[in-house]
């Protein structure tokens, strides 16, 4: 076995390896002119600026919690927290190193053509998805070896166990703070922008008399590109965790215990390998298919991932295997049927991303029925806008709930986390086709802001416009395996009780509790469901709110700057760019605090409040409903607004280019159709960037807290 | 025990009686000059036009499903069926006919003072409401009186059970038809009259020159007074049927199963008597404060309510009760636990009243921050409002869970039941407090075609504000005593499920079924909780969509008949009115079909659809899942569109009044935040009207559907 593991750990070095070598190769491309490179350099100054506070202000918060995990839980956790947080962070770190440097020489590839564009757009999101499987795998693989081969030990101990999971507690704090701050900063500047640029001063997207421009590359860098770097390596490790938690309690004492720890990560390991050779097979075709050229690469990953997937299982498993796990009662496994569980995970991740095309890409009823509502109005436009957007969520979820089904059927719960864990191992080749959107957003900045030929900012639009769609793609992927991994997470948490609750003598707080009853004829089952099932709302709610207040400083700020230097307007002075980005970064970091531990707290309180009425057997019941409540909404309140908001701005892109209405008449640019598209658009930003994306980190650590809260009660360290 | 029904019934008689007494009256009052009742008799003739057009479509699809339970279950249930349909759509009727001859009325009333235009507003209100509540008891007393009194069934034999769940049924399957095609038809003609009026051809809002507006008030009559009369019919008939259902059951063999089952009924009876005393409360003092006169009512009925349910449970309750409750265990209730269960009803009423008087009213900081947004945009406006609508959620799921949590431990689950019964015990007052909306809303815009002086429509206007939060707190209590209601109804079905079981010689379906698991650990579980849970969305996103068309339809019309008679514009000839009603009604009453048997089929489908691939118990499993799903996300979905609607809608008034923001610059009519105000308004009444409060309905129908699937499958007629 130790064989596998190292092998898996070359993968991941394998995945981080090509992200270097392909960095070597993009930093050889030019940067075009002296203007892109002064405003990439200003776009990069901004963006490190941002991330420097950011990592500050979540370090002291972290540290807060890992003193706390130190003293509450054990050396173990607290070093897995902060290889979970620091590898989190410097994901998101590498991803906007990245693209702060593609988005120039993406610009200037563009300007030769849209398909040295798109190489070199897409190369760069190339480099931060293997940057995030590969060091996310190394990170999980790399520590549980040192727990297991070096330290010695046990691997199905609680010292290994909490550790991985603290491990992606710290991965999930960094995410949601890096989601919810890089969204706030990207929206704030994205909203406000247009609000005081394009509404008030009648001046394009983009224009660089716009003091907020800047900020609003910014943002796309360290809000969709950093940010969401962070969630997927938080996604990718959480699942990873919760599937090597799973088998160490569905197959302790069984002498395959190992391997099938193992199996999790030798399925991420392979997917790396076929994430990779996929990437070299998108290629613009002539018929300039941008979306062709992307799905020709996912789909070579894909088919190749079939392929492995079903090497790794056939190499590994040897035989059927005893799944004892708990309620559910003992279950033989055939190996093959492992491998049909993860094409399950595969083709729920076809599936998702078919179906969030159809929702947000430019040539289907959803967005075309946007735009079609934009004649009528501002008022139509959003009400037909939150219609898709609602109605988006009915495919992806009955996509999850056959997924559950099926998998289940073939292999019980370990066949929903090896679906999981398989649907995430391809998150590279996801993550490269999500990363390059920002880049050709920021490409097309550069283009505006340096007066490139028009034609340069046509070829970054079309890229951009199958950015939306990639963006909602990856959202709903990330969401989507949220959903699908839901049973995962809380068979962890019934599982690990049942455990502490079976070995009291051990573990003495739960001596004596009686069972758990997690039937919704427990009305504290319900209360559980109601009350995570808020939290999305709410957070959702807040973050919306915080968007607003940080675009009105923006809005103030650049009135501030006309008013009082009237030359900018006639381009005599430049605008301060810089103060924009730093009102900016006040208030993302201020704002991003209160939202990011409300997930954090929710499970203590209500733990708390239930222990304090009741008894701890109904505490921990309300406890676990509360994980699925947080799920059951949050899946639909996440897939629709990451969807609504892409079929906004791609309605507005579809008019820009010239719409014909259902009457016959012609839309463009500037027309009143337009001006409503733009609202939707504004309206669908803080949705899809920002508080629809944060959700997915937001159930993570709801789950995660909890597991931890028992770890904490089992130490017997408080309580 | 039989002179306690009859007096339930009495009091049933007793509101039917106040409101035609107050009708009479009503109908006294001066109805203006010959102008007004020209218009008002176009409101009048359209209203009762559509209504007509649209229970005779709901009358087929009411046939069918009346064959389908005489044959699958049986004459009782065949009975039941027609009553609570018949009478659900009576209420409807009648609420309709009262605003239609209402509204004129107050339009003259509000031309000679505040005072009067509140007073003939409010009286038309409290006619509706006893007439609902007065209507409902005597249906579920009278029907069960037939049942057992006369016709001599056992109490708690299966007819008597299954020809009350069909009566709740019959109300429900009008009430969801009622909400969405008056909700439909209102909102389309609002929308769309707002678009193609006050946007393209500038004119005022119910200007006579605009063809829809006739349809706009219309709409106001058939779905904001007989939709909302209809839902809470329903409401009240299904909770009351639900609790008796739950008595029979817990109570079975008990000698006190008579008293428990009239307990509720009771309990019904008195607080109609408290809402016809509190309702001669409601009058405006010195300060002019219309929502602080509505308060006085309000809180005249729940004191002596409270007076009134200790006096029942003394007077009915002789002693501890046993609860025989399946899976929860016998428990024994002391009588003083039930008063204190259904003052908990009580509290969790006025908590509803309050928070949502705070997210909707025009003096608090929701309202006011959506103004404020107004001020920067359009974008900025809707941004503020998903925001406000996602937040408002948070505090009403608060109150149901300590509502829940509350009165579980003081009486367990029928305790739960009598908090519910009792919330809605004082429905008389609530829907006084909501249906005066509708008929300021009408006299507003009677005044305005009429063309009597601004301030008749200044004092419209600000009744019509109350009436946007009344209208909104109607909404959140009825879905709120449906979250509330959630156990009971889950509850009804499993111990349905326990009983046929545990008698398997007579429900031969149930024989071997095997205990079913509805814990959460089960997938099967998971899947119905997210199979339920994507039922709100889906039917939001296809009701907004039918609101969407419906208005297009309209503004087509309105542009048309625009073109082809230029006289319109200058007042030499008068539009066609009765086209846009008839185009509307065609609209609607087609639109409404599809979303309306969503929830009617959906746990039909998944029950099949489980049970194909897997076992009875497991389909059973999650379908109830499935019950429990569509509340846990359609108890946020409907908060959340209905107060942020609310708020839409009061933040548009509040800048027409003059607002002055943050700023310190004043912004009024026609300003750009007002344009932008009105996009928001225009946005949140499909929101508030259409489809937040059809997700109440929705959720009692998925419910009783199941109970209907448990009495067919246990018939043996089928399966």
């Amino acid at each position: 076995m130790t064989n596998y593991l190292w092998l898996v750990i070359a993968a991941g070095a394998l995945g981080v390896l090509y992200g270097l070598v392909q960095t070597a190769a993009l930093m050889k491309a030019s940067t075009g002119n002296d203007k892109m490179r002064e405003i990439a350099a200003a776009i990069q100054e901004g963006a490190s600026a941002y991330l420097k506070r950011q990592y500050t202000t979540i370090g002291m918060v972290g540290i807060v919690i890992l003193i706390a995990a130190y003293f509450l839980i054990g050396e173990w956790a607290a070093i897995g927290f902060v290889i979970g947080a620091v590898l989190s962070g410097a994901a998101g770190y590498a991803g906007m190193l990245i693209s702060v440097r593609a988005n120039v020489r993406t610009a200037q590839a563009a300007s030769e053509s849209l398909s040295k564009g798109l190489d070199l757009a897409f190369r760069s999101g190339a480099i931060t998805g293997l940057f995030v499987a590969g060091g996310a795998l190394i990170g999980v693989a790399g520590y549980y070896a040192i727990m297991t081969e070096m330290m010695g030990l046990e691997r199905t101990g609680r010292e290994v166990i909490d550790g991985l999971v603290a491990l992606g507690f710290g991965a999930s704090l960094i995410s949601i703070f890096a989601r919810l701050g890089g969204g706030i900063f990207t929206k704030g500047a994205d909203v406000g922008g247009d609000m005081v640029g394009k509404v008030e001063a009648g001046i394009p997207e983009d224009d660089p008399r716009n003091a907020a421009t800047i900020a609003d590359n910014v943002g796309d860098n360290v809000g969709d590109c950093a940010g969401m770097a962070a969630d997927l390596f938080e996604t990718y490790a959480v699942t990873t965790v919760a599937t090597m938690v799973l088998a160490a309690i569905f197959f302790r004492d069984q002498p395959y215990v190992d391997v099938m720890m193992l199996l999790p990560l030798a399925i991420c390991g392979v997917c790396i390998v076929t994430s990779i050779i996929g990437s070299f097979f998108v290629r613009l075709g002539k018929s300039n298919n941008i979306m062709g050229a992307l799905y020709q690469g996912l789909i070579v990953t894909g088919v190749l991932s079939v392929a492995a997937l079903w090497f790794v299982v056939d190499q590994m498993v040897g035989g059927p295997v005893t799944a004892l796990g708990g309620q559910a009662g003992e279950r033989i496994i055939e190996p093959m049927n492992l491998f049909w569980a993860g094409l399950v995970g595969l083709a729920v991740t076809a599936a998702i991303v078919v179906i969030t095309e159809y929702y947000t890409g430019s040539n289907f009823r959803p967005v075309r029925s946007v735009a079609n509502a934009s004649v009528s109005g501002h008022g139509t436009n959003v009400i037909q806008g939150l219609a898709v957007s609602l109605e988006s969520t009915a495919l992806p979820a009955l996509t999850i709930i056959v997924g559950i089904v099926t998998s289940y059927q073939l292999a019980g719960l370990f066949g929903i986390a090896i679906a999981t864990t398989t649907m995430l191992g391809v998150a590279g080749m996801i993550v490269a086709l999500d990363a390059f959107g920002p880049v050709t957003d920021n490409a097309g900045g550069i283009a505006e802001m340096a007066g490139l030929p028009s034609e340069v900012r046509q070829s970054t639009d079309a890229l951009d416009a199958v950015g939306n769609t990639t963006k909602a793609v990856t959202k709903g992927y990330a969401i989507g395996s949220a959903g699908l991994g839901a049973l995962v997470l809380f068979a962890a948490y019934t599982s690990d009780l049942d455990y502490f609750a079976a070995n009291p003598e051990l573990y003495p707080f739960f001596a004596g509790m009686g069972e758990i009853n997690f039937g919704l004829t427990n009305p504290y089952v319900v209360v559980g469901l109601l009350f995570g099932g808020l939290l999305p709302f709410l957070f959702g709610g807040m973050s919306m709110m915080a968007v607003g207040r940080a675009a009105e400083a923006v809005v103030a700020e650049v009135r501030r700057q006309f008013r009082e230097n009237p030359g900018i307007m006639t381009y005599e002075t430049k605008p301060e760019y810089g103060r924009a980005v730093d009102i900016l970064t006040r208030a993302a970091i201020k704002e991003m605090i209160v939202p990011s531990l409300l997930p954090v707290l929710s499970p203590i309180v209500l733990f708390v409040g239930i222990l304090a009425i009741s008894d701890k057997a109904t505490a921990f019941a309300a406890l676990g409903a509360m994980l699925m409540g947080v799920i059951v909404t949050g899946l639909f309140v996440a897939i629709s607004m990451t969807s609504g908001g892409g079929a906004w701005d791609n309605a507005k892109k579809v008019i820009e280019e010239g719409f014909t209405d259902s009457n016959g008449v012609l839309h463009g640019k500037g027309s009143e159709a337009h001006k409503a598209a733009v609202t939707g658009d504004t309206v669908g930003d803080p949705y899809k960037d920002t508080s629809g994306p944060a959700v997915n980190p937001m159930i993570k650590i709801t789950n995660i807290v909890a597991l931890l809260l028992l770890a904490v009660l089992a130490s017997g360290n408080i309580g």
